[in-house]
């Protein structure tokens, strides 16, 4: 199942950062959907590198799609897509092919599959998100026709939090850029908000909304963290302060706060839901490391290259994606829960 | 699928808190394993109330094999159990059946099913974790088999930390009964570990080890966040300081850290799996809230009955039972990995 | 994967012949389904020995229902049930037990499982059939208040076939009297029709219509083919007969001809599904076979004990059961299909 | 889950017979396996038209990889594959795209989609089965390595049996050439050997191997039937004149007969799987028809083009394949039967 996600709004990826193409095939996609290429192309751009020190490697990032689109619609049948990789040169790593990169997945792979890592870990890149923002923004798109619509945004970059910054943007560049020139690299965190879901959405007991969105967040490349609602904050506070208290106003129910982040016994409640990601710096610094060889070797190491500073900007829309295809599965399911 | 977890050793749940029984059915559990009783009760035991506060609901929780099970061992067929609710009284919630609880699940249910809360959310009730723990146990004992173990202990309760404090427990007893008498309620996190199991498991790309370890903790009632390695503190390191550099010796790989938790894309790397997982408050407290009833009519809720202050310390045997359900899994998904 | 079955409308079975109970749940049967128990017990006493020369085992089929009821409707929770063995008595396959019986599943579960099939092999008992059948009702329930509704009854039995037989129960109750006197055993062939499915049901590719309802009968134990619409007939038919050409009357369509029995392209056309399931004889006979025991010797093997010398009749309403598993299902899925 | 089929040798495929191209994604594949492209390619052309009367559409059909192999191995990353349409004309459609073609797909699947059939049926084109013969010839490669291989042969086409006819495939041959003259069509059944199969395959009770096995072959558009073993003529048969009796020569267990083709209570039991599948005639007769068009209007029909006289001769590689996947799937979920 590793490479599926999502029980009737299903999406299968396929594709190595230094193969032919990034792709995927969306399962369960409702028959009538317009769908909006260039809305597509806008969300594949957000994933590009935009900041200062993310890496150099410019693809022109084209989706093609394969089947399962008519007249510019949704057919009902599967929708296959491909992005093609361009650049895919590998010789940049053959001086460092039978070292392991500390914190990637070189050995983990190596130890699962028994094939050298260079040539099988090509799922571990991060272009292996494009299938998952092609696919995302069709949820979005089917989303949007329920009232839906996701916003993430970088809410941290290293100790820089948004929260207590006037000019955050400007300073996370900075950090960034300062970040990179010493060969080092950064983490941060995503925050989430999904509006517009309607009271109802989430399966009891283990498909939970917030289980199924933990899920979908912690299977995105160097996402070490995951909490909705207040998080991690909630377990320090007491009942009576947590407590989401609820009023109402001409029938109409609403809640006082929403420290629950929309979700309450693993069902949406109506208001916003909120969650939030951590993701620990990006592995490849340029700093040497202790590491092993293949042959079980001590080595030092010292990775060249073009890489990512701070791949976090380029993630928010990673999140929202995998944000939509959830709700999308869910909304599906929730159509077979009454007579 | 909401009620089932796994792909080949799967659980199924089943029962409510005020009906017969809670129960479950593993399919998929390899023929041939001892099935020790005394374990599997003594396991059960650990999720029952043992600290002031506590609800007073004192059942003798005693398992019931039902199937797949013959002279000891198990003969490949579903392992099918029951627990029953020897104390299924449902008075104490009459006189509050139509107000929603505060950050309760009464609400959602009834917007999902579109039945009175009263009758149909008897699936959000502490008591459905008796059939996790029933099947994690024997998913332990299969683990045992492979050299696996387990463990999970409370890391804070409120404000209070085990790693701050000298002697967290008899703090914590003693913050658990003042607050209990204040009518009030708390939440905790809890920390947990997984020794032995080897490098190799995890499937890439969606069912990533932590993402399905992330997705079983966030299943679990009332859980808020999940983080794994040095999760979200990760986010403001650096690369340098946060990678797991390695070493070698006689060609035996190991790990100078282990801020990755144990995994790395997606993979157990061979050192300790190690995660965190927190819990917001109880939410019924006996404080005056503002709620709603069913009428969509504003009105003042206090909820009388005998309740948990605190169940962090009786969810770790939880916590450890759903991480063991998920190794077990993946331990056998990765069988088919190679030739 | 084994004892579940369904996507959405999903039955897990569990239990074994001479163990405390068959048991089964449903996991995802709509909230508000009124369950009448009176329906459920009727057909379950259709499953019941009728004819002479079955089985003697007269145990009362009572089901209890554990839980996902509430008032007499399904909450949405999953339907847990049991039905207990109160026979489950042993000692006539004491002397046998180390023998294989020919074309039964002793030798192959195993082979499997690596355990003595004496205890290992209970799945592989008539009386797992119990499970299909109550979960069948409840979902035949759900059926009918979508207006479909399903019969099935025996068109064959040994070389007698109720086409060309006048008084074909009479004289198929003669022939398996006479049959069981002589110590041997019939199969027989079962015909089905589903009313009402409204055009539209079934997945293209892998999930047509005819594909999970010919899963569905062929796991039934002892079915050896399965076929619908004109089935195996139709591959000695030219095109120009066999197709079902098409009217129109005030703009409603029709069909001349119902060759393909109600599927076309995997999807429903909302004519009559018809299908065949044809069954070997019963293997238990009485007379002396060749086989082998445990220890890889030849034996000649006598079975005795009381035994169905015929199960087929019994066996119709498993066909009806399995088919309203497979259209509830169905239905469910297809309500994702469009926007 | 429409069209992806396996746990763990999963195929999911994509693409309509007018688009870009078909393709499929097989997730699960065993690391290690040598992909042998020159056995792949003589595998499709298996099912390219060779006899007289079949489809004109000439392509040759190049099967190109996209992922989830390196130096000719796969690296258990999923496998994907696309195979362009270089004919994808639709002009000879535009003149009947608003009837309905009788015993197509065309009616059914704008009754489940909501939109036109000539844009949204292109998944029930006989093109669809490439992806299954790409991916039943990677599973043939895995199954090789394990000592299984699998024949399936035409065993009749109209009213001609090869068990009858000295020259079968002559007359054959010479009856499609007949047939096609007249503008008529024909189906016919193909039987299916697989040779090597270990005792122990299938999953009790949903999953039994025969149950995937039919399920399998009922999805091959235009399939009806499926028997396995004696199939429909074990329903007239006695016990005693049935059942496959057992021997034993120094311990080694074999069978007097196989006329349960192999499969005992779902699992295999080391003797050749033996099944039959019963394939309706070519629906597209060249002879007019009644139908309906669009608009709910009567109408005669007359279908031009060119098309297949009889497939079945190119449908064996399919069925081969199929059960390819099937036997696949269910040797890498044996290895997950014991401890």
């Amino acid at each position: 199942m590793a490479n599926s996600t999502g029980y009737l709004f299903r999406l299968t990826t396929f594709g190595e950062s230094h193969g032919a193409a990034i792709g995927g095939v969306i399962d369960g996609c409702p028959a009538g959907l317009m769908v909006d290429s260039d809305f597509i192309m806008s969300e594949l751009d957000r994933r590009k590198p935009l900041y200062a020190g993310s890496t150099g490697r410019q693809e022109p990032d084209i989706v093609e799609f394969i089947s399962g689109i008519s007249h510019g619609k949704t057919t009902g049948a599967p929708v296959a897509f491909l992005v093609k990789n361009t650049q895919a040169d590998t010789s940049e790593y053959l001086d460092i092919e039978n070292i392991y990169r500390p914190s990637h997945a070189d050995y983990t792979y190596e130890q699962k599959y028994g094939i050298p890592f260079s040539t099988g870990g090509g799922r571990a890149s991060g272009r292996e998100t494009i299938a998952r923002v092609v696919a995302g923004s069709v949820a979005k798109l089917f989303l949007k026709e329920n009232g839906i619509e996701i916003y993430a945004v970088v809410s941290s970059v290293g100790k820089l939090n948004s929260a207590d910054e006037p000019e955050f943007e400007a300073k996370m560049l900075e950090l960034i850029e300062r970040t990179a020139e010493a060969g080092d690299t950064l983490g941060g965190t995503i925050s989430c908000t999904i509006k517009g879901v309607p009271a109802g959405l989430g399966e009891p007991v283990f498909d939970k909304l917030q289980a199924n969105l933990g899920r979908a967040m912690l299977s995105i490349g160097s996402a070490k963290a995951f909490e909705y609602g207040l998080g991690f904050q909630a377990s320090s506070m007491k009942g009576s302060a947590y407590n989401d208290q609820m009023t109402a106003k001409e029938g109409i129910v609403s809640f006082l706060t929403n420290h629950d982040g929309g979700i309450q016994g693993g069902i949406s409640n109506g208001e916003d839901i909120v969650f939030r990601v951590g993701f620990k710096p990006v592995p490849s610094v340029k700093l040497p490391q202790n590491s092993v060889n293949r042959l079980g070797e001590k080595v030092e190491l010292t990775i060249g290259g073009r890489h990512d500073c701070c791949h976090v900007p380029r993630i928010a829309v990673v999140v929202e994606s995998m944000a939509a295809l959830v709700i999308a599965d869910h909304l599906l399911m929730n159509r077979a829960s009454r007579l």
